[in-house]
């Protein structure tokens, strides 16, 4: 398997990145020692096609295995969610050394993640992320949480999981819609730090769409080797370093909010909170007009929404106003410079902000 | 005012000791620019007496002025409280700089810290402690939680105050039952570090109980700074220097619970704790005779129970087995070695446990 170190001193862990290795996972647990028993956190999906797989790799190494199963919707991201959880765990930890495994998608890792960090004040848990969204984004860094009426993921804590294992092997039974979704966020990455990727993205969209291994493998390792180094550098969000992975988060958790988190799916807002950061980027002459055509297209390429649809700018502009990462009454986005350059601005004025949306209206 | 610097690295900060000097809170605050917005979370009847005091010195500096009131016991430090917090919070934190004050004693120190932890992944906080139990104990140090009905602060974090203000003047309206459950754990800390403490509370105990300005500021800076330097040194508790805190708690904890959280508030509960672990530290011939003679003496002088009454010693050998720092189905104990000195020692056998309890009974 490849490997990445992400790097916080005592809290370094690693991220492993196969095909088909499920099987080593026992083995790389063992020695981390994190605890006797293993609290699998899944949904029914992922336990009846993966379930048993995982179950075997740990008996063999005498772990404990309990299975607990949410919903697989945004929902499952609750306070009452968390409590039943954890009381759960209270209830069979009787050894006193259980640890948790988030095996599912971004819902199951915010909520194992977020469980493990307040349980006991902290236990350890490992992410084995299976979507693509989760295995290049939401597994690495660890930002835990559950959301209130009032917005996404106002309860969490930054915690950090212990081991990250992504294997494309759970890919192959991944919806279209939800693969497309991850790719969203594998575009901005390319479009936030590395230029090479954009490319290869371009060259071999065909491939990425069939799922070839190798192609699908290089992708993950690329994004995940970009996250764990914003993260490294900035853990906690203070810098302005890992905001830049919020490049077209704004705006995109605006639409997901404005279509009641039901008409489009994170992925897809965050595309169009690109293509309105693109425009926002162009008419602010920070990027040039041909750049700007090339990043739009490759998100079009992949066949990912470009016009916001059953929803309006109001609604939009209203639910930005609210975003939890604005201080005071300021603004803040990522734009871009260049294709692979981003940089944080504050302060943007709400004409520009419309000029973007309308870019996708 | 005293002050003693907590060293943490970056999450380093001060505890103030003083006398009638909240006026000097105001200027504290807004040099460390936490936010605009107090959100103070206290009781009603710490509200009454001393809230308009306080928010006349937050609004001179400024700062929006929010009262939440919880109930004065144990069962405000539950999940559902806590999410009842949270959501009001997040319905006032419109300019997004909100910061949390809590007013109180422990149940409002840790329910507020872990509000604060949790708040968009972690919202500054600060301790100002009005019962002598928080301000020698549990206002520093950064644990946080509420409890399960498995278990006391079973979900909680590890999150520092940004400030930690005792103010005696806050001692002279608390009931002397609330005052002596404080004067255990300064008991406790002289028995675990520091013998001049010790023989100061042998000498002044009339003073002590008489509520003495000069003695009580004394004796909170003492108190104030042992528990500062363990945090320092061992702030998550993985060395086993902060363990040391945990003098008398093993079994307290199980007499807490064995008698309801009702039987005995949580200092007679240790008061219990010690004397057992006294004994246990003698039995193992850890502690000279004489000196757990003089160990035992200082808690019945100050008027501590010295009896277990009405709860049966099976219910609290049960309860101290599932105390939650017992790893795997090992015991562990703070015993003494000395008056000023205590030690880690795990895996005792329940025979010399039971004659540490049988001396309570």
């Amino acid at each position: 398997m490849k490997k990445i170190r992400l790097a916080l001193g005592k809290r370094s862990y690693d991220i492993f990145i196969g095909a088909q290795e499920i099987k080593g996972l026992g083995r790389k647990l063992k020695a981390l020692d994190l605890g006797t028993d293993a609290y699998i956190l899944t949904n029914k999906l992922i336990k009846d096609k993966y379930g048993l797989l995982l179950k075997r790799v740990l008996l063999k190494e005498g772990f404990g295995c309990y299975f607990k199963l949410v919903a697989d919707t945004e929902k499952s991201k609750s306070i009452a969610t968390a409590a039943a959880v954890i009381k759960d765990i209270a209830g069979r930890d009787y050894k006193k050394r259980i640890f948790i495994i988030a095996f599912g998608g971004g819902v199951v890792g915010d909520l194992a993640g977020f469980v493990a960090s307040v349980y006991k004040r902290g236990i350890p848990y490992l992410q084995v992320p299976t979507t693509l969204l989760a295995q290049v984004d939401s597994s690495i860094g660890g930002k835990t949480g559950v959301d209130l009426d009032a917005g996404k993921n106002l309860v969490g804590a930054f915690y950090q999981p212990r081991l990250v294992f992504s294997d494309i092997a759970f890919l192959k039974s991944l919806p279209l819609r939800q693969l497309k979704a991850g790719l969203a966020e594998v575009i901005k990455y390319s479009l936030i730090a590395d230029k090479r990727l954009f490319v290869f993205l371009q060259n071999r969209y065909r491939d990425v769409l069939k799922r070839d291994p190798d192609v699908l493998k290089k992708i993950i390792y690329a994004c995940s080797l970009i996250k764990a180094d914003l993260v490294s550098e900035d853990e906690k969000e203070v810098l302005s370093k890992r905001t830049l992975l919020n490049f077209g988060h704004t705006l995109g958790h605006a639409i997901e909010a404005a279509g009641g988190f039901s008409l489009y799916n994170h992925g897809e807002a965050v595309a169009l909170g690109m293509l309105s950061a693109i425009e926002m980027s162009r008419s602010l002459k920070l990027l040039k007009p041909e750049d700007a055509r090339l990043a739009k297209r490759l998100i079009k390429l992949y066949g990912l929404p470009d016009k916001l649809k059953g929803v309006s700018l109001e609604k939009v502009i209203n639910a930005h106003f609210h975003d939890k990462k604005f201080k005071g009454r300021k603004n803040r986005f990522v734009l871009l410079a260049a294709i692979g350059k981003a940089k944080v601005v504050s302060d943007i004025s709400l004409d520009i902000v419309k000029e973007g949306l309308k870019s996708i209206s």
